[in-house]
């Protein structure tokens, strides 16, 4: 999902094949990416990854609500955000948010504040899987 | 320069050189990147790209400072910073900063915090090439 503004998705594409798809940042100055990445353990105990689900649909459209409203509330600026559903191994990320704005203190403070907002609002889960 | 917590650089090595060489992220959750990309025009007028030059010796000891600083005054953290001297083109970035960190707000503070000391105090100054 995309306007002039921003792209969202949600789905078991790896967070690096979307990235891959990402144009270079010739117009904004700040170029932010944040990455969610899988840790190789969990309360102390050695895992192999994390099993995402999502509430199919309604993830996608809490998600678009957010980058809506922070596109009305925010100074003018892209935003990117996919994240993986399925099992993301450890060390890989299952989220990346990217931001570009002209100036580089907006770019960490609306990276932020959607980062906030996901993990307040959109339904995803997490199932760690140990070895 | 590099020591358990932080890897730092200022050479005429282009970012995505040194980036290459970044490792992946399985200990810490939250993985921040942050470029600072030369833009296509600087004051409405286009440019080919910025020409970077820096107090030699010196910016690189001010860069120290301020990883060893933030290091005793933050949390647990790591830091990579490579900022490039030299000509960089338009939609390259100069600089690059990340952070990691085992929750992610402290990612998106502590690396627009880097910024922001880097900004106000180390030598690297800037000439727009103009087409």
């Amino acid at each position: 999902m995309a306007s002039d503004h921003f792209s969202i998705s949600i789905s078991e594409k790896p967070v690096a094949e979307v990235e891959a798809t990402f144009g270079p940042s010739d117009k904004h100055g700040a170029d932010l990416r944040f990455h969610g990445v899988v840790r190789d353990s969990e309360d102390g105990r050695p895992i192999l990854g994390i099993e995402y689900s999502h509430y199919d649909g309604m993830a996608l459209a809490e998600l678009e609500k957010i980058v809506h409203e922070t596109g009305k509330s925010e100074i003018a600026h892209l935003v990117a955000i996919h994240h993986k559903i399925g099992f993301v191994k450890n060390g890989e990320a299952s989220i990346v948010i990217r931001v570009q704005t002209p100036h580089s203190a907006d770019a960490f403070r609306i990276g932020a504040e959607y980062l906030r907002q996901i993990k307040e609002t959109v339904p995803i889960w997490k199932k760690p899987i140990f070895e």
